[in-house]
């Protein structure tokens, strides 16, 4: 029975900041690091384990599967790193705090923004120091200037048909560190959440995911795995 | 021009007691991690930069890697594990500590397995709690009985030969993490160091290696990175 694990990563510094992070490469905090620890003590301790993992191209996801995977004496399993698995760009609106946003755009439409599944932010401005399409982690990508969820999760979904799927076929237990929206992405498509439903599924972090799925790869079990 | 750097594992928690360690998978010690990031932090202080990068499969060279990279903001660079770059197997030694060595076999000898080149220390005894040759991470390999570092050298340069050339020869900038021996017969290759001598080169642990090579992969310089 394939099993997938989903992580989202632990606590950023600009989660705690509450600003708008989307692309923008930021570190775990210690909070976020003491909670991919015991996410990875918690797998250890109910005998989960894995043959391949998955991650973002952002730091912070990248880190909490280093801290996970070291906590299981797994850090030599083969780990792909993928753009495909970012965070949701959140264009215009990237490095923002919640009150610098509603200062400039109303707090109606922030709610619209992070709430609508098909409404993207303004995009990012030509110049922004928030700008990566110069970044060299994306040569040849096309960095979105923003993207709604819908988006988000059109870029999401390719990937895994493609490169997850044939591993959970082969057998495979699979773990993907990853981020609030490219993990809603999997969530939606695997439970058939609805559009209207998705936007308002909160995915805590550091919190293992437990995908139990049929050899369709129809989920059997979803849940969270949380201390007795 | 292809640079290419070649890092030992810090300091691990073997190193620290003095004991055989070999394909036994320890991890680093505070301290070891602490050269790790002073290597980092050196490499993204003089302005190097990688493409990719390799390491063995155990763990001491795994975290040093994560370390450096992080260091480096470069977590999210693809990195290849291999357990062609493991150390060399200690066969029978494994485990034991300096003292505990002696007294088995005497100095004079314990100074032959350690110094020659092509002297094997004696095979690892059936049962003995460090085999790994059922650990899943080496599903598939033959996993040896003992080596002699002319034993780890003729898996280690096949490897090279066929995975690691070819990105140099492309262009890549290559990082390499590794042990002491498998790093050796990357050394005695590139700088035509003989049997005689290459048991007697000492690599220090957590320290860069810089490799500048001409087309052919020639060196054209080598050198170890320091603090000005």
């Amino acid at each position: 029975m394939p099993t997938l694990v989903l992580i989202r990563h632990g606590q950023s510094a600009w989660n705690l900041e509450n600003r708008f992070t989307g692309w923008w490469d930021v570190r775990v905090t210690e909070k976020g690091a003491a909670e991919a620890a015991a996410a990875g003590e918690l797998l250890k301790a109910k005998g989960y384990d894995f043959d391949v993992a998955f991650t973002s191209v952002q730091t912070r996801a990248i880190q909490t599967l280093n801290i996970v995977l070291e906590k299981m004496d797994r850090l030599w399993l083969p780990v792909t790193k993928d753009w495909h698995l970012n965070e949701r760009h959140y264009g215009g609106l990237t490095g923002l705090d919640k009150a610098e946003t509603a200062a400039k755009y109303g707090d109606e439409q922030v709610h619209v923004w992070r709430r609508s599944f098909d409404t993207p932010p303004p995009p990012m401005e030509a110049g922004s120091p928030f700008d990566l399409s110069n970044d060299r982690r994306y040569a040849g990508v096309k960095v979105p200037a923003t993207e709604s969820l819908k988006d988000t999760i059109a870029r999401v979904l390719p990937y895994w048909e493609a490169v997850i799927v044939p591993e959970l076929k082969a057998g495979k237990r699979v773990v993907i560190s990853a981020h609030g929206n490219s993990l809603r992405a999997l969530v939606k498509h695997l439970s058939g959440i609805s559009d209207a439903d998705i936007p308002n599924l909160e995915i805590p972090t550091g919190q293992p995911l437990v995908y139990e799925l049929d050899e369709a790869l129809k989920p059997r079990a979803r849940f969270y795995l949380k201390d007795a």
